[in-house]
């Protein structure tokens, strides 16, 4: 039919490149000493698996959304459209990687291999060839993966479908974890938090992450309101290989529900770097009442509660430092010796920003006084 | 692999049905008398063209958006991913149509003859088979469409990528109107209105039509700054039958922009029904002023000019009657008769409601006055 | 200085009236059987006490707010304003009241008698003469209320400023209760929700009132996400002596945070109104899912549990039902009798609806099946 | 009454200062090279002329907006409210200093001299004391802030209801113009623009001014939708003679509906600040496509049109870099002597940045090749 195909090149020749000629909204989260911060979503699916898009809008999305690198981690074991769709399980990264490339987005090949509880399901990410992992033994795959030198993390540890009473660790994950397999864990997956995994990834020293597990469109499954979870990678180069090596140091926090959780050692300079203190000294002195003016640079919201009081002068018990806006910490001295300090300390914790031990952080705000 | 299958079941069960337990928005636009008022979309494409997102996702996007009918009409002459999806021209409607039954949306079988210009693109909708559609000249494949009792519309007749400088009714078209296959026109597309269409809308009374054309997510492509256009159709039942009568009667408006363009046949009941005037008399006498408290209960915001001024009273120059909001117009005694009059006729035109001729509707507001 | 004089006259006939003739945003919550639906707050100040606006700002943001009824109520002890405003306790009712008649909104007199506590703050409205309120004692000032037909009520009796540790109701209280004078409490003032205040007005038949107690301009204290509390009051007329009757008789509800406190006699119907359930029978049989559309038409998003199960069918767990959405709820029949059950019965409780026990309303939600 | 006194005094202990530990939204809109840029707004009103807030507010409002500096500028000659307000010209100023203080806003002394046209509205600002300027005769007025050091600028110039007609520059203004008195000019009051006033503020070499003159609680005038008006204003140190000196040296731009207008030298590194642009060289080469990243840092949208075919390649026809939104600008290299360049260059005008002239800004953005 050579006219049709006549028809199909004029067609090609005239389809806009819509999608990402769209502006992308930047997610506002500061580097931090010696690392770039990274915005990372390890799990979604495409019609190639049980998702309801094409590869490409993956890749937009990520784009669209601020996000810098994603893997689309087709199940092996789950189908449902292969009465259609005749590719095999490296089809969707092979399709998406052209755009990704162009977008600057960086696409990491993955698979999900899909089992019943246990080991559930297991996310094989920086694989070479998602073909080799369909195995009727789900170890075989696993080693398959390892082979591949994946990276390979345990999802929805506590999803319902498959640990409806309690979120147990089997022994099936020990062996996976003993042979240095599975090396990360979902603390967050779609709309789920499980404190479970947070603890064992503190027990275990498991790389902590967040993944929107996303199926239809991210703008059906996700909203202003319900915000999409990702992974902060904190990397030395912005390359597939970096992202890599940081999951492998476990230089992740994941975020969800504005919060993020995680190491202390990237939550403390996630914190710090999201704020401009008016670096002026205060001059306070007894009796007296100053203002110090604070601005939240980042998208994130920050709610502190005092720990306790401060040495010679009083200041809020609370604070609600929104996102991209400036408050003023009054603060009002109590002691005659607090003209002598050199630095003002306050004591707050960040009740958004959690722990490995499932805490708020502990933060100290310091203020030049002279 | 059996217990892949057994797999696979395990999973379908644990599926949840995500995309239309969400809430949908009702788009708020009152019936008119005699007829019940539904929101239309006759033009999208999935995978099994050249769009990007499941059939089912159109079914959910139209649950979700308040549309009450859809057609999915996908191009018989253009297939980018034929390589991956192996199936006939029928197959994406026959996935949708469960989803749609279940959800009470009406799904129109349709499809896009796909040809150079002329005579571009035409839609075919309420057909039986498009398999048989797939014809090397296009005149048979309209002729077959007509066969299976289609609609057939021109598509965006003003594409620039096919009408580059002038948009042309061309010969091709007068012979498919003469033999009573084209009915109707897109006068809006995606993002493009054609005031042409509009004109040979009224010359030759062709059924006036807006569609989304969308080939992603539709939030992808759409947002509460670019609204997704849309056709209203005025039915005596809401089938699949009503429609296509409604659609051989021409009892259509188009929806775009946050303007309605039509009849005015159907523009003035739509205007009128969508507000709640206080039907208290006002009792307006000479050197007084009275307020008419006015509701628009519609999801259109009203812009309206002041053709002429009233009798015996003044009323303000422009009105803005935002959507779901109140107003209270202002009048003003300028006569002793006013006392006397019954009714308050305000002369204005609708800036965003355009006759077939392209102009502004004018309406008469009449307020009871003793 | 008679020309200063002609320049302002000039002046004045040039400053449009700017405020009013702004949208008003009405609040849909539906009428119930018997009554008209108000929403009303009787507890704000402006510049003639503690407040920051002129009071025909009140009547404007009640306009565009979509309130009913307001209440002026100044401080008649506290005056931090006098050195510049030299006026008496009636003059931002004076001033007020013009613009009130033009725009339709019932201002209903009123003062807030402000004492230490015991008793605290009260607020009298329906008053006829603020300026007699000024008494050195506190019970000589509410007798004189009383006198002049004034419906009294405590304002935010659990105020930390006042109740630091405890939420006390005092033998003030008691007589002010026992001669009459007392009828009504504050439930919820500005952020703060009394539940002691709601027990109270169980145990000795309170009205239950909830206000903004707005001083500054309310849209610098309200927002879309602290959105400004009222009292739903529900009258025979919409006239100022159509809600002293309604207050007297206890025909209110408390609207906080998403939320409605108050007598189920009032909570059931405002629930019930709100939704439109489609009336098609569903004709449920065994073994068969159906669908029953249900729209809600209010503004207040409505969270439902699951209390006990139904009988022969399956319904969901939870149920949210956004603010003018749709959603399908689906049912699944479990026996063989269901098909001749004329009605089908869900049980669930209303997390947002909290009755005088500070407990979720329970409903039953009646379907009919054929 | 010491009761009373009493009751007063423990209610300002109690009354907890709410307005201002709001947080406060930046306007970003970036430095310039040699110069801060202060967000600034020297016309509004409150109770102590015809406005409608007490003067408080005003910083308030400053303050949560994201501006640095403003002027209280109650009228002198129209005093609507001196029925219940007794008070000096110079009372709103002093009971907002206080607060500025805290807040660090720079509040600067101003009024306006109200009379009808010529010479219409005057603005006086950096005056010292207000009561000076209520004369029976405006040129005296004027004289008398010229003597006070006031920079006077002229208000409304094109307001309908002093010029209704036409836009007219009277011997009035010549006559201050040539005394030095008159040296700037509202280009943009509320919601009016005046492109007479542009074009005077050219040819006399005036200072480009926009002001919200904003009477009531400034968010019931302005809105995402409505934005409110400012000037910007750029100092070389944040203080009151700083922004006094840049007035005097029209170091000044007009904000209004998302435009800038005034002179190029400003305009020009404002557009060139706000944008975040990849400094990787492209390395573009005959026929291949390139992308370029750039990232709009500020709070303005802009709207770019291709001015002239760039040398070698092929850019964009239009660009929109949204408000903090980042893009890919494609270039195709069209001639084998593009890949020697050492630097691209793209001619766009910014359709919303308003030269003198009342014309796009002319940009070129220049982008590494290698």
């Amino acid at each position: 039919m050579s006219k049709l195909n006549l028809i199909t090149l004029l067609l090609i020749f005239f389809i806009s490149i819509k999608g990402y000629s769209q502006n992308r909204t930047e997610i506002n989260i500061p580097d931090i000493p010696g690392y770039i911060t990274l915005k990372c979503d390890f799990h979604m699916h495409t019609v190639f698996s049980d998702g309801d898009v094409w590869p490409t809008v993956r890749v937009q999305e990520a784009w669209l959304e601020g996000l810098d690198a994603i893997s689309i981690t087709e199940h092996i074991e789950y189908l449902p459209h292969s009465q259609d769709i005749d590719a095999d399980h490296n089809r969707s990264y092979e399709i998406a990687k052209p755009l990704a490339d162009q977008l600057g987005i960086i696409l990491i090949q993955g698979a999900e291999i899909t089992r019943n509880m246990p080991p559930g399901h297991l996310n094989a990410i920086f694989i070479k060839n998602a073909n080799l992992l369909e195995r009727e033994d789900w170890w075989e795959a696993c080693v398959e993966a390892k082979e591949q030198g994946a990276f390979v993390f345990w999802n929805h540890p506590g999803w319902k479908a498959q640990q409806p009473d309690t979120t147990l660790w089997w022994k099936e994950h020990t062996r996976l974890f003993n042979a240095g397999i599975m090396q990360g864990i979902e603390v967050y997956n779609e709309s789920e938090f499980y404190p479970e995994a947070l603890k064992w990834a503190k027990e275990k020293k498991l790389t902590v992450i967040a993944n929107s597990d996303v199926h239809g469109p991210s703008n059906m499954a996700f909203s202003a309101e319900k915000k999409r979870p990702f992974t902060l990678v904190f990397v030395t180069e912005k390359t597939t290989e970096g992202v890599k090596q940081a999951m492998l140091d476990k230089r992740t926090l994941a975020y969800f529900e504005d919060k993020l959780a995680g190491d202390r050692a990237f939550l403390t300079p996630i914190f710090l770097n999201s704020l401009d203190i008016a670096d002026k000294p205060v001059e306070l002195k007894n009796h007296e009442v100053k203002r110090v003016r604070v601005t939240n640079e980042s998208d994130l919201t920050y709610k502190l509660k005092k720990r306790q009081p401060s040495i010679g002068f009083k200041c809020p018990e609370e604070l609600i430092i929104e996102a991209h806006k400036t408050i003023l910490i009054e603060l009002e001295g109590i002691s005659k010796e607090i003209a002598n300090a050199g630095v003002l300390k306050m004591y707050y914790e960040v009740e958004n920003l959690m722990t490995l031990d499932g805490e708020a952080l502990p933060v100290i705000l310091e203020i030049a006084n002279k």
